[in-house]
């Protein structure tokens, strides 16, 4: 499989959903699928997916459509489903808590190996069979287990100072929940911010301003 | 104010950070901001700025900037902030638990009137003050509070039937956490997606595609 060196950042968003959908599809026994009949379903065009997938190198046979275990497949190896990221968790509150136990890491390519808060009440309580560690910790377990991935759960005023010591420690890529702007501090690191209340506030803007 | 009658996709989704970045300098005790300072804080570029914001009708001063206080307000009652629109979450499980816990809805123009879930065992709990709901009273709930936004935090599964239902019952607009593309399905509906799992595939993705 040949990837093109440069793949366009909405493309890499596309990724997932097709992972999804192909899963989707496996379940219900659909072998394989036209992208014509894709187009369909993702609402995408079929030109649009067959130029998606070329740039991985292209899957699919003219006249044939595409295998769905198998692109299931390549595409997950391209996400690196089964790499298995080590992953910590920072913030052990409502949402920490939350994601956590709502969310099977695995499955997306990661595994949580550690989670810290800096309530003292906390340490070594267990949450989803993960232990939660003093903050006071966390620069020793990061030099001895280099997680590559920090989720931050934490209240933005910490935000600052914590990804500095997780940069520092080696972590390069940040899930981010607070609404504290990492990429504005550091340029080589891969965030994926998830601003709840940003999405919230879009919705409710869209609410009371359609149909007006 | 004199609103522009079309305005793009991504100016409405940058609206909710302004807001917040106008929240963020109001607390630091900044009454004004000059379009360029704010570029540099935001790393968009001043014209970008100046733009989106005519879009709204404009609020700046040529030579003055912009009035902090009075710019938040005003975009706060563009996206309607005050408003409080009724929303009901559907799915009591961790997710639904946590984002009823950790979000607080009036902040972001909206009211948590109601919780439903499918398990008769959560009937007439609590949680964070709201009671959760037999879904079987959904129809009726909705006939008498008419909630205009519903949080879906339900299996995939259940979420074309519910949806469908929620629809019926003149819902207008979704939070939808679920991995089920409503929008494939209803035409004049309202939809923010919420999909945490893709966003940490595309971590990920980078993640693992990254200095390679």
């Amino acid at each position: 499989m040949s990837q093109k060196s440069y793949i366009s950042n909405s493309v890499i968003r596309r990724l997932p959903r097709y992972y999804r959908f192909m899963g989707e599809l496996q379940k219900e026994g659909t072998a394989k699928i036209s992208s014509a009949e894709l187009s369909v379903r993702m609402k995408l065009t079929a030109s649009q997916i067959r130029q998606d997938l070329n740039c991985f190198g292209g899957f699919g046979q003219q006249g044939y459509g595409y295998n769905v275990a198998e692109l299931r497949r390549e595409i997950g190896d391209i996400i690196g489903v089964e790499r298995r990221v080590g992953t910590i968790l920072l913030g052990a509150g409502n949402l920490g808590r939350a994601i956590t136990t709502y969310f099977d890491f695995p499955k997306y390519g990661c595994e949580l190996i550690g989670i810290f808060d800096a309530d003292p009440k906390l340490e070594n309580t267990e949450i989803a069979g993960v232990s939660v560690s003093s903050m006071l910790k966390l620069r020793t377990f990061c030099e001895q287990k280099s997680p590559e991935i920090a989720v931050l759960c934490i209240p933005k005023e910490s935000a600052g100072v914590v990804s500095k010591v997780l940069v520092g420690c080696g972590v390069k890529a940040f899930w981010n929940f607070t609404h504290y702007d990492i990429n504005l501090h550091f340029d080589d690191i891969i965030v994926e911010n998830v601003h709840l209340g940003d999405s919230l506030l879009t919705l409710a803007y869209n609410v009371n301003n359609t149909n007006k």
